[in-house]
């Protein structure tokens, strides 16, 4: 057993729906939530830009003497995780095998599709770790740069969003994709609408998976909070940006504490 | 006279329709082009976060010895360029007042509508500027968020864009602007669509006026080159984007040299 708290991070507010996720499954555990609104996004950036903002959130993150460190962004994730593991020592969890392992799951054709940002789709993370555990699986991957704008704009459904939805998801239905892996923490904002024009599709949101597999985790080590209490919660962004609270009730559907603005 | 490069910098790419500008207007002059690519895009950052950014790049500038220092992005114009030139005693020009001073020239009805990214609609800057010269005018300034993101997509046209325009744009078309001021480099690529929604108002692209406004103050203060041969253009970048030679295409027009990456 552990009292510290379980450190995540993401590029901005989109690992809110992490955090979410993270405090349904953990009740009692202390969350530290670090936004690095001040380098958001990295989804359009290069692999040693998110290695370096990457490797400066976990520093903070250990300064606060996490016990775990959970990557909410799809994109550090797909770019920073392994380089993160081969340097640190503290248990870290990605959201994309979490994904993954929901999607191999439920999809019964083998046809899986994935949506992210550019960064994420280009690095073929998805493709490359679904290849080892089933190479007789099909991916179909599909960057959706749109998306994340149109959530942060609140602009959760209407006539501009289901245009996007068409233009990026047309090819996949055409594909027949049985699951569709939502490979951004902005995404399942979008969830009804990709639902109802992906109809009878399975939505994989990886933000509940990753909850799990982060109670699996701690269980698996000892690491648990044996505490009866609720958990505390923490904030901090590295800028302050004026959104941030619009945006945290967006995503997390509730106020939370005004965020400590920091420098990483 | 002096022979010393001017700089440019941007938070990324959208600053190159000045530096396009100013290769027409100053032809035999050195430019240095700075985007700072690994902390674009800073129209959703705060002012302390954008000064800290703009900072850095006015001191790779001089570091490169340049005579004059152009802020070719309107959130950094708005934000950061009062403390900049505080700070500073290299010659600064921001794309604000150019702007400004074309839309008071135009303007018939004295009704200017502006639009930017949230940053710079919220910092007021074109309203309090425009009421220090002439106080009888009305202003109308709108944020834009979706525009950044549908240019750097090149999505200049079509269903998804023109819905976005009227999304936008209905409410200064209802109090019957006559002028309107594009305060973001990004929306230079729009003025079609633009131009197409509001017939007949006059659009004001600050990235042609701050060439010209350059220009004076280079001859007013002596700086000018007096070299007869086409100037060098450098480009410098804060991470490798890999989508800066297509954006670098879109905005200017034609294949650039690859730019040097460097760390401010």
């Amino acid at each position: 057993m552990n009292k510290n708290p379980i450190g995540i991070f993401d590029s901005g507010v989109g690992g809110l729906t992490v955090f979410k996720e993270l405090q349904k499954a953990l009740p009692g555990e202390d969350l530290i939530y670090l936004g690095d609104t001040a380098h958001v996004p990295y989804g359009s950036k290069s692999k040693g830009t998110v290695i370096r903002f990457s490797t400066n959130n976990v520093l903070f993150l250990l300064e606060r003497k996490v016990k775990m460190v959970v990557v909410a962004c799809n994109t550090a994730s797909a770019l920073a995780l392994d380089y993160l593991r081969g340097v640190f020592s503290v248990p870290m969890l990605g959201v994309i095998e979490a994904g993954i392992a929901k999607a191999l799951q439920v999809s019964k054709n083998k046809k899986i599709g994935v949506i992210g940002t550019r960064a994420t789709v280009n690095s073929a993370s998805y493709e490359r770790e679904i290849y080892v555990k089933d190479s007789s699986i099909k991916v179909y991957a599909k960057s959706c740069p749109l998306f994340v704008p149109l959530v942060e704009e609140g602009m959760l459904s209407g006539k501009i969003t289901s245009d996007a939805v068409d233009l990026y998801l047309k090819e996949l239905k055409g594909k027949k994709i049985d699951t569709l892996i939502l490979g951004c923490t902005h995404y399942p904002l979008l969830k009804k609408e990709l639902a109802r024009y992906l109809k009878g599709v399975n939505i994989v949101d990886s933000a509940e998976e990753v909850a799990l597999y982060t109670k699996i985790v701690l269980m698996q080590r000892g690491l648990l909070n044996p505490a009866q209490k609720k958990g505390t919660r923490h904030f901090y962004v590295t800028d302050e940006a004026a959104g941030f609270n619009r945006l945290a009730r967006l995503f997390l559907g509730g106020i939370i504490e005004k965020p400590k603005v920091i420098s990483v």
